[in-house]
């Protein structure tokens, strides 16, 4: 967020801010889950990832559409946490041999990516709301559903793998 | 958590690893909340800041206590999620001169925080019941229940400004 930071005066600014990072931070998880769809071995991790890479590409779209209906040409500004919780994700998986294991570490970097998307969401309804865009919270709202669930669904796997292990 | 990643080869691995990520994670917080307080006009705001920082404190105690139960030496791992979400939070802080804005700013960057630990400790406890150590969920629960509440309470915080703005 770091090249728009001088600008940021006013909540419009802020929320304007927060929107670029989300839409740059969506587009390097759009990147980031082929691969780790090529990484995972049980099928419904793999599958998991295949659905949300599907939502994700919704979500971009769905950002623009926010960017149109704010008369603003679509546009991301880094965002240092998705950088880093996606390079710690790749950290992780690059060394471990085991598929199992490394299954457990691709299921949690993805809650991570989640909660940071979560979390961002969250905000982003918060503010829409402070500046009469109920339009936009309406949209955001929708991502933030699919969000949940793709988190919960990821807990569920946690689980099977522990029910398997017990 | 780059340092170790080459040592991943079981699920003990993969556990001792997040403890050290989420060690230096909650090391990081405690450093930087202290900052956050300075910069916070309001009062809940940075009576909020001021509770979690006491929290922080004890959450750092109680990963040392895990560390012991499993015979290990307390100990961090780089964690290039937590730096980049810090590193974002103090890039947006740096140049929002307004004082309610930046306010708006550090909510909604200490929620990112909390949205990691709580992604984090969620996965811990899920691979402490995996490799039989209740013991140690019993207490990440504990510290997994107080960042919940504090995200809780900073989303309080921005309902509130959004009344006030009705």
């Amino acid at each position: 967020m770091a090249l728009f930071s001088k600008d940021i005066q006013t909540m419009q600014d802020l929320y304007l801010h927060t929107l670029k990072d989300i839409y740059y931070a969506e587009q390097q998880i759009e990147k980031a889950l082929p691969k780790m769809i090529d990484k995972a071995s049980a099928g419904p991790l793999r599958d998991g990832f295949e659905t949300h890479l599907e939502e994700t590409r919704g979500h971009v779209t769905r950002l623009e559409e926010v960017f149109n209906m704010l008369g603003e040409t679509p546009k991301g500004t880094t965002c240092p946490a998705i950088d880093g919780i996606i390079q710690e994700a790749n950290e992780i998986a690059k060394d471990t041999a085991d598929a199992s294991v490394l299954d457990a570490a691709l299921a949690a970097a993805a809650q991570a990516v989640e909660h940071y998307e979560m979390t961002r969401y969250g905000t982003l309804i918060a503010w829409s709301k402070e500046l009469g865009r109920d339009d936009c919270a309406s949209l955001f709202e929708q991502t933030l559903a699919e969000e949940k669930a793709a988190d919960k669904k990821l807990t569920q796997i946690a689980e099977q793998r522990l029910n398997k292990a017990a």
